[in-house]
Formats: C-alpha cells, sequence, structure tokens
C-alpha cells in the first residue's frame, strides 16, 4: 500500500472549502498536514476561526492551522462575499468559537517549514487568493523544487469568469499574487472554471448529502441550502458547483480530467483584471510583439475538461464513509 | 423589389478585404457606395492603392475611395502584417499602380457625409480597425442617430485571439477606438473570430473559385494561395477562415447567424489589449465593483454561431455570377 499523499490546503472558508477539507479527511490517499488561511470568501481572522472550526467538527483538531495574508499582495482586498457563503463564511450557522488557536507562525512560513520537512513531498492545494503561496515563493525559491507539486482551484482559461465576466474571484482576488505563482516553474495544474462548473451537485444530491449521519456531512447539511441560494439567485444551474473540491477530487482521479500544458499570464489591470490567459499557441516560431508576455512563462497544467457526474458521485461516496 | 442596401465598407486590403469587397459588389441587394481605408493588413497609403486597384480590376472604379488614418486614436501603430497578406497586401501579386486617385477628402470626413446625405439608410462595415469610424463619431455626434447600422468584422467574445491569445488582430490593432464604438449606442452588430473562424474554405472550395472565368476570381486565384500558405503554418486547417467576406455574408444572411446582445468592454491595457469582453449574465441586480465598467454601456450585437458551410457555398455563387 503507497503511503498517503501529504498536502496542505490553503483556504479562505467559505462553503464549498468546507466541503473540500471534508472530502481531503475522507480520503486515506491523503494525509492533511495542516492549513493555511486567507482572505477571500471572508476576512483572514474568520477564515482561521472557520479552518478551527471545521477541523473541530471532523474530530481532527490535532491538525494544525497558520494564519496567512490579511490583503494581497499590491492592492487592497476588495472584500468578502457574505451573499455567498454567510456573515460566518458559514452560511450563517454561527458555531461556537474554536477551542484551538492557531499556529504562531504566519502561512507562508509554515508551508515553507512544513514543505521543507519532507522535501518533495508535499503537494500544496491553494483554494483561494494566491498571496500565501506568493510570499511563501519570495521568502523561500527553493520551494520550487521542495514541493511535490501544487494543484489550485483558481482561474478561468476558456470560458468567462465569475467574479467578473472576465476573472474566476480566487484570482480576481490577487492577480499579481498568481502571475508569481502561475509563472514560479515549479509542477502545477489550474482546476479552475473550466472545470468545476461542470462538476454540477444537483439538488437530488445535496439531498442526499444530507442524508448521510456523520458530523461532517450534517455540517455540510446545514451550511449548503446558503450557498445554494446564491446559486439560485446567479442562474440556478439545478445545484452547487463544487468549486473547491474539485481540486481535491483531481488529486484522488487526475485520470477523469483533461489537461493542457499552456504557459499563462494573469492580467493584473484593465477590465479584465484577474483573467488567466493562457498561450495555447505552441510550437510557433512568430516573433510576435503581443506573444512577449508569455515568453520564457513555464507551461502550466490547465484543467479543460473533466468527468463532473462520476466526480460528484465519488464525492458522495466518500462522505458516506465518515463516522 | 426591394431597393439595394447602401453600404460603406472601411478597409485594410489585405486578401479577405479583397474578398469581402469582390462578395459586395457581386451582390445586388448591396450598394458599395465607396470604400474608406485604414492601416492594419498594411500601411494606409498601400491599403488606398489596394482599395483603387481592386475597384478597377472589377470594373466599378467609379466608386469613390477615402484615405482614412494612418495610426490608432491613441498608440503607435504596431505594423503590418506581410507574412500573412503579402507585402503589397495581396499575396505579392505585385500589382501595377491604379490609374485613379483617391478623394480630397479623409475617411471619417466622407463617412460623415454619405451617411447624412442618406439619413437612416448607409450602414457602416468596418473590416479593419475602427480608428475611422471613432473619428467621425467624435467629429459628428449625429452619426449615432443616421446610420442604418454598423457591422463590424472583428473582436472575439467566447474563444481566443488570433494576434494574442486574448486579441483579434482588428481590435488588437486600436483598442481605444473599438471601445468608442462599441460603446457608442448605435445599432452594431459584431462578427469576430466567434463564427469567422467557422467560416471555413477548404481548399476544394478555393480551387472551385479559381476555376470561375471572371476577373474578380481570377485576381482571387492570385492572392489566396499565399494567405492559404499562412493558414498552413499557423495550424493548417485544411482551408483559409473567410474572416471579412462573413461580415457581407452577415448582411446578406442574417437568418444563418445566431447573435447574442451583450454590452462590451475592450481591453485597452495589459496582456489583454485588445480583447472584447462581453458581459453575459444579464438581469443580475448585483452592483459589484468588478461589474462597473459594463454599467450603462449598450448592448452590441454578438455573433456567437454561423452556419459556416452554406455560407461558403453562397460565397461561391455569388463569385460565380461575376462577369
Amino acid at each position: 500500500m503507497t503511503p498517503p499523499r501529504k498536502i496542505l490546503i490553503d483556504t479562505d472558508p467559505g462553503v464549498d472549502d468546507a466541503m473540500a477539507i471534508f472530502l481531503a479527511l475522507a480520503s486515506p490517499e491523503l494525509e492533511l498536514l495542516g492549513l493555511t488561511t486567507v482572505f477571500g470568501n471572508v476576512q483572514t481572522d474568520l477564515a482561521t476561526t472557520n479552518a478551527l472550526r471545521l477541523l473541530e467538527i471532523a474530530g481532527r483538531s490535532e491538525i494544525p492551522v497558520a494564519q496567512g495574508a490579511r490583503a494581497p499582495l499590491v492592492r487592497p482586498f476588495g472584500g468578502p462575499v457574505p451573499f455567498i457563503h454567510g456573515e460566518d463564511g458559514q452560511g450563517n450557522t454561527f458555531l461556537p468559537p474554536p477551542q484551538k488557536a492557531p499556529l504562531g507562525l504566519s502561512a507562508a512560513q509554515f508551508i515553507i517549514e512544513t514543505v521543507l520537512a519532507h522535501p518533495g513531498e508535499v503537494t500544496l492545494v491553494p483554494v483561494g487568493p494566491l498571496t500565501n503561496l506568493a510570499l511563501a515563493l519570495r521568502l523561500e525559491p527553493r520551494l520550487v523544487e521542495a514541493v511535490a507539486g501544487v494543484v489550485l482551484m483558481g482561474g478561468n482559461a476558456l470560458v468567462p469568469g465569475n467574479a467578473s465576466p472576465a476573472a474566476e474571484a480566487n484570482i480576481h482576488n490577487d492577480p499579481e499574487a498568481a502571475d508569481v505563482v502561475l509563472g514560479a516553474g515549479w509542477k502545477i495544474t489550474m482546476v479552475g472554471l473550466d472545470v468545476t462548473q461542470q462538476v454540477l451537485m444537483t439538488d437530488a444530491q445535496i439531498a442526499a448529502l444530507a442524508a448521510i449521519p456523520s458530523a461532517m456531512a450534517r455540517h455540510l447539511s446545514r451550511i449548503v441550502p446558503f450557498y445554494r441560494e446564491f446559486a439560485r439567485r446567479r442562474g440556478n444551474w439545478g445545484g452547487i458547483h463544487l468549486h473547491d473540491p474539485t481540486a481535491i477530487l483531481y488529486l484522488l482521479h487526475p485520470e477523469l480530467f483533461t489537461v493542457q500544458q499552456w504557459p499563462i499570464r494573469v492580467e493584473t489591470i484593465g477590465v479584465g483584471r484577474g483573467k488567466t490567459w493562457p498561450n495555447p499557441q505552441t510550437g510557433s516560431s512568430e516573433e510576435r510583439e503581443a506573444l512577449r508576455p508569455w515568453q520564457g512563462r513555464p507551461p502550466v497544467g490547465v484543467c479543460v475538461g473533466v468527468q463532473g457526474e462520476a466526480l460528484v458521485e465519488i464525492y458522495l461516496e466518500r462522505l458516506r464513509h465518515t463516522v
């Protein structure tokens, strides 16, 4: 039996963040070494509180939490999205405060120490803005070689955005950090809207999730309805998109994804701020001015296709095995 | 019998520009009131020379030509593309100089005078950068009400660009002008890469075109092979995309297109410079900062679907009736 794959999840919980964290905890192939927190769906302090709460609900409060950046690398934070995730980030369930406290070191420092303690073994799984990863890269360039890889939820290659017509929310929240992270030259896979919008948990499947008697499933059954209401206002879709869980599902079942290797630049200004721009024209010998931004940029694994229905079934099956 | 529809073509010929102009001349439903010229595929002086040459080849040198802008509204011109259209813009066929000269007034002024002489009757058909139209709008705001409409070749709503990974060539050549033109509030339809890349003239159809004995078809049979070679280097495709002719085909057969009404902003800076960004989320009451660039912008008809094979057959049939 292969030892479990070591991961760190960088997160801004968030309803779908909770779903992703619980999926990781429900997966014996994965060993969650810690959670690091960031602004995004909620402010960073609340993200930390929620990370601690979620681990306690799961009975896994031995897993450490390190608090991360309170604002993007370069610009001010645009603010949280209580109309999507609730004022408390957990569907207005207003849980009691956690028993435990976060570590006394920053997310970036915790990422560096954890990765360097297990060279080549740790996969970073950011499902929020990429600020902590960009900071960690600037603090410790050896990170590029020391990680096993990076699998992120964020971006949109060939489909419209969700935070704006151009941009996906995580990248939109810190485009400069995303451009650093996607250009670092490490093994990195982008699980973006191109695929996450095809991983739809239907209302019937939400009901099936709510019928699972475990503590984790019970918490999800309380927080998902608020998130479902947002989807209903936005375009209905007949369910919810499993954005953050899809990054975890990629770790478990990469064979259910189609991935292209494309260099990416992130738009940091203008109306398209936060758009991830792939350059799919490979092998072109043209030296056009307009192609310069992509020159010398490393390839990024860009998920462009997915077997969404199979993945949602896998999600439910994992949660059915929780206690 | 309905009288023919009056049109002005603004053009930077260009192999596919020649194909578009000849299609217009071969269509009794259209009355070509003039050609105006602009930089793009070639420099403006050569565009004017080519416009005059094409009308003489077609035996229609009574149609006036007015020379337009030599550079974009705000920034310098990035330069012509001889590797696509030839050094002479006509597939390196190096035609003799034209007999006639252009009018003594600017393209923008000619557009204004022609439109105001026939209120509500003239459709503008720009198939190059939108500089002349933006200048005309700034010189004469009444143009918005006085045109019958605008049908442009340019932009990319839901597909990648061709001048860069983000942007289509015409819009990339003058994004500021495009943002003016797409925001002017007139009746405007964007015939962009979303559809023009689906209007593919195959090698067999290029051979069929070359077998037509008219002067127009003979000229096209000389200039198309150079353009075909570029397509071969870029990705082959089995033929050539009829970019500019598709705008004329839209005038003839709008029922073969699917059109969405979306507000558009044009990216004027950054790596996505020249991208046309639609906002397809209509009916949203959210007042998000990220949506502000689209607030108050008028809808643009955006072609998103097309019956490409039928259109190419129509193109050939029209040319078969030329003499």
